[in-house]
């Protein structure tokens, strides 16, 4: 089969169309033909460094698969052929499997029925991106009704289903981004939009709420920013983050604060929580570009520049 | 009335018995007359450095309070002269308010009724300690079933009310003392007693737990004790803290981990909750010592040296 290999890890300009074996699926485990895959900014991480994060080059990187199931292992019976599917691959554990490729082979438990309402390329963009985000706000912090949710790089991959998962829960939202992006926060449906180059976020927040800080916080943007977030967190708030934190943490216990850490794990049940959410419109990919395959060096590139508006997504084959 | 008055921030042999103006209950108050009084180490804080925490010296310190209600203020159904009384009082926003004195002053919806089968010595040693131990497990942790919870510091005053309530809960307990209060641990009804001093805790607990590593840890030590955990708790795992943490909590993303930052506000629910518990023997006070409130100096020099074996408790009157 047709993939674009990473035959070392470096930059984007490394990639390498190559022909490669085809995998087959073992017991519980299903073949899809790939029709659009999603990038993430993860996939740079790993292309650039993936030898400190425990993968062999050359391989074949891509954490998001829309496709057809082509042809079921021994043991698969909710899933069969013709299945129109969307997941997140595993990228460690199962070799070199990555969705930069005609084919993927998956656990079936991690694989979900696609959204009809959705196009292979819209679907692309929500697995990892979106799964992070559900899992942040839903899951671990329990967004409800009523509540006020501040999103730290709203019009990100990550950022921008966050937004939409927020005000779906009954959430007033406040979101941050650089100039050129405030239209995209309120078109997500921000009901504050920041503007992290030129406003003090900490008065703007503090201003907007009576001084009280929002009830959570989702940091998709890394650094200090959970450390800053806890002044205009309110006391017994919650914050996640999708990256680290360094610094001192002592003011957050003053305030009763909690912090989640959160790392996307695979599983077909999120997928399908979220596919209601896409059916009804409540939420929706932002895809900014749909390039071929084979300008997967120029998808990077945008993910390197760290400063994209929704997705970039590849298409792999006709639908 | 009479009070041990600290006239000026510093050491524990500054200490000068007054006689002060007894307070008048307001509206929604209630006066108590001071049987017992716990120590805690905040007190010994507030004693070095009270001024960098907003306190003005003059001041009175202490921070629990077993003792009867002498008179109510208007508006106070709930609690009536002669009822026995538990509870943290209010340092900060009451003035000189402490419990080293014969009366104080509280807020009726603080207060909440002693448990009978307690002395006033016992009881003066659960409302600070014990409810911050409650508060991190069963409200932010909420330890359930047949989990594995570590309590960092199990023989000090906030660790030995954790290892019971863990107990109560249905944890299997592991625990942390020096070497000459292992006994203390196991006796508290720690499954697993740990020696900080002579054991590697990674190693022992992730032994302990074939590799997984605990549910829950509760850091009453501080330092570098969150950073540590994280690599033996579990994934999805919690931690709380009563103080805070420096350095880099990358990691704990990487586990999906939740990190609570706990101080206690006041309030009777809990220490009603607790009542429940201690009426039952499932939480029982570990006082180590009960001194005359003059000798308020020698209990600061205990919580000076930082090697506390459950509590130092104010006999203030007799009951």
């Amino acid at each position: 089969m047709r993939a674009m290999v990473t035959p070392e890890f470096g930059g984007p300009e490394l990639f390498e169309e190559r022909d490669v074996e085809r995998p087959q699926p073992g017991p519980g485990q299903v073949l899809v033909r790939v029709i659009a895959a999603g990038t993430n900014p993860i996939d740079a991480k790993l292309r650039a460094a993936g030898a400190s994060m425990g993968l062999d080059a050359p391989t074949i990187l891509g954490a998001d698969v829309s496709g057809v199931v082509e042809e079921v292992g021994p043991g698969v019976t909710d899933l069969s052929p013709g299945d129109e599917v969307y997941y997140t691959p595993e990228i460690f554990g199962l070799g070199s499997n990555g969705s930069y490729a005609e084919y993927n082979v998956a656990q079936a438990n991690i694989v979900a029925k696609k959204p009809a309402s959705l196009s292979h390329e819209e679907a692309a963009a929500v697995p990892l991106a979106g799964g992070t985000a559900y899992e942040a706000l839903i899951r671990r912090m329990q967004i409800k009704v009523g509540e006020t949710v501040l999103i730290h790089g709203g019009a990100g991959g990550v950022g921008s289903f966050a937004i939409q998962i927020a005000k779906a829960a009954g959430a007033r939202v406040f979101a941050t981004a650089g100039t050129q992006n405030q239209e995209t926060l309120k078109a997500l449906g921000a009901d504050v939009a920041l503007d992290y180059t030129k406003e003090d976020l900490t008065e703007a927040i503090l201003d907007d709420s009576g001084g009280l800080g929002v009830d959570a916080v989702f940091d998709t943007a890394g650094g200090d920013t959970v450390i800053n977030s806890i002044q205009y967190t309110k006391p017994f708030g919650r914050i996640a983050t999708i990256l680290g934190t360094e610094g001192d943490l002592t003011p957050f216990y003053f305030k009763n604060l909690t912090v989640h850490g959160v790392l996307l794990l695979r599983e077909r049940q999120r997928l399908d929580e979220m596919s209601v959410l896409l059916e009804r419109g409540q939420m929706k990919p932002l895809v900014d570009e749909v390039l071929p395959l084979e300008q997967v060096g120029k998808a990077h590139e945008r993910l390197d520049s760290g400063h994209g508006r929704g997705k970039v997504v590849l298409r792999v084959a006709e639908a």
